[in-house]
């Protein structure tokens, strides 16, 4: 009277998608996305501050589409109270499985956008329209989507793969000075963990970087989306390799937390930077100079390389515990074999450091 | 200064998953799931129509596991209000990615409880032990999760496959009688669309059926399983052949609703069912005394075979026009070609019915 059955969940096939980088891409785009998904009835999702910035006016030309606009900006909307005001205004658009979302905005709008298509009427496509350095060199390529809980960030989100991304360079423009200065960071973190000579063109290039060169930033741009789009198809669902991206971000993440988020995402990040290069020379990781460039390119970035004076360490180390990715309250590290190169021993990406070492480092650093 | 890319999003190999099938399994269940999920923290989401009937305790055996108890227990419970409760309680109890969802319930747990498991932190697994005659034939099966909005059902939701299903038909001994004989209907239903030889089972069965005869049971459990798992195999995101188990269902879900929700989901269907019959006379597809034998098994079945009679049928076609998978405002009909097959021509699972043919179709069933 026992039976068993065996159900196959049948094998996805490859999937592509295209990455469209230039300047003043903006104006243009909507034909595009018309012709691609010509089966398909856009919604867009974007921000207050994108909107003041008068880009969703430079995508749209007066055309009637309807909207989201997440207000406030930021990370204080990204949670599901702004996930589920999304869809119930979809459906009162009376959208249904033929919507293709359109995210123009930073990391928040695509985050949030992204989960939005995730899980509207089990899954829509998404078009990804970065505007920000922080989306366009990290967030808007790789899949990850999320909104936070009351309790903990990203706690609602899925692996929702974008079906189009166009970075359109000259939307950075407009991007306020401190938050254009941090999201550089993750384009600085890509140079280190897979490419040394484009560590090169970044400190070769830096005057022209923040006078916003377009044609300099679209180079960025380019190899951003290289390193991370590469790092992304080997590892897509991070079960290894896609950890090198973490680079940074284990400490990164508790300083952004143990601010009150007062640090900018990146601006943290940079300070998890350094932590780690004092980590790799206890490790017996570091090379001559290597720290001291790091150092040098995120001065001039004008951000933070040692921590606020004011933040506890102890704190610190309590947050570093209750890392999501911890194993035994204690995470694992990515730490840079050489300039352009993660070390990874037996293949493991993140990889095991004692806590006096990290405890210590954390002292060093004030 | 324009650059394109392209990333290749990797294909997912084929993945299986198990259904246990048995009478009386729940006792020994857990060791079973602890050795299935060994590096798994478990998470057990249910309602308290099933602690009341004691199922919880039967599973967990005094265990100390996380748990939430859906209440109260049913539809009006099925919304992301409920869904956004579920996350938070997972996240108060430190859980991770290294989370396993247990599912005990009926549909309405099922749905929700594989929507958090979708989206908690990007997505854990869900192993589902359906407890209702409607979940055992049908929803444990097939990957669909969601969640209601305020505007519509299953607004949220994310197609996202069991890691494995177990049936304990014992379960069904404590269900109240109408829940019990409604979710018989999917039986029905699958006989219809996909095997005469198990249909003429159920009509030969159908007293050991009504007397909750476990052998049989978990035969009937196995036939549903089997055909539903095929039909879900061979299109596991409803591009075409999926639909077939829609059979009944268009004219069902609009008599739900109609009711508003007075009528339980296989009591609406059952009255779908034979309104399909009715279409397919008018179709030409009709054999002799299979709309009958139909008629007959709802009847023994005690679901209704015609509309209530204060139901206004101007409404009902309303709602047919705003049915979800509607093209131009008129939903395609799944109907038989013959007893166990679905008529599909050049392909299609659902066709093209004249509006005025179901308008007829619903005036002759009141």
């Amino acid at each position: 009277m026992m039976h068993e059955l065996e159900i196959k969940v049948p094998s996805v096939g490859e999937r592509r998608y295209k990455i469209v980088i230039g300047a003043g891409l903006l104006p243009s785009l909507w034909p595009q996305i018309k012709a691609a998904f010509e089966t398909h009835r856009p919604f867009v999702i974007t921000d207050e501050n994108v909107v003041a910035a008068g880009h969703l006016d430079a995508l749209l030309a007066g055309r009637n589409v309807p909207s989201f606009v997440i207000s406030p900006a930021g990370e204080i909307s990204k949670n599901i109270g702004t996930g589920v005001a999304i869809i119930e205004t979809m459906e009162k658009a009376y959208l249904g499985r033929d919507t293709v979302v359109v995210a123009l905005g930073g990391g928040t709008v695509g985050d949030i956008a992204g989960f939005a298509a995730a899980v509207f009427k089990r899954g829509v496509p998404v078009v990804q329209m970065p505007t920000t350095t922080l989306a366009q060199a990290d967030s808007a390529v790789g899949g990850k989507t999320g909104v936070d809980s009351s309790v903990s960030k990203n706690a609602f989100g899925s692996f929702w793969h974008p079906a189009a991304v166009y970075i359109d360079v000259a939307t950075l423009a407009t991007l306020d000075e401190r938050q254009y200065r941090a999201g550089l960071v993750e384009s600085v973190k890509h140079a280190l963990i897979a490419d040394a000579a484009y560590f090169q063109y970044l400190e070769d290039n830096l005057d022209a970087i923040l006078g916003r060169d377009p044609a300099v930033l679209a180079t960025v741009a380019r190899h951003n989306c290289e390193i991370k789009g590469r790092v992304v198809e080997a590892d897509p669902n991070e079960r290894n390799q896609r950890r090198m991206l973490n680079y940074g971000h284990t400490i990164g993440h508790a300083v952004e937390s143990a601010s009150n988020y007062d640090l900018l995402h990146g601006e943290a990040v940079a300070i998890g930077i350094v932590a780690a290069g004092l980590i790799e020379i206890e490790m017996g990781l570091s090379e001559p100079d290597r720290l001291e460039r790091i150092r040098t390119i995120l001065e001039k970035l004008g951000v933070p390389v040692i921590l606020p004076a004011e933040m506890d360490e102890n704190r610190l180390i309590d947050i570093v515990k209750r890392d999501k990715k911890a194993i035994e309250r204690w995470p694992r590290f990515v730490l840079l074999a050489r300039l352009g190169q993660v070390h990874h021993p037996d293949g493991q990406f993140a990889v095991e450091v004692d806590r006096k070492v990290v405890e210590g480092v954390l002292k060093k650093i004030k």
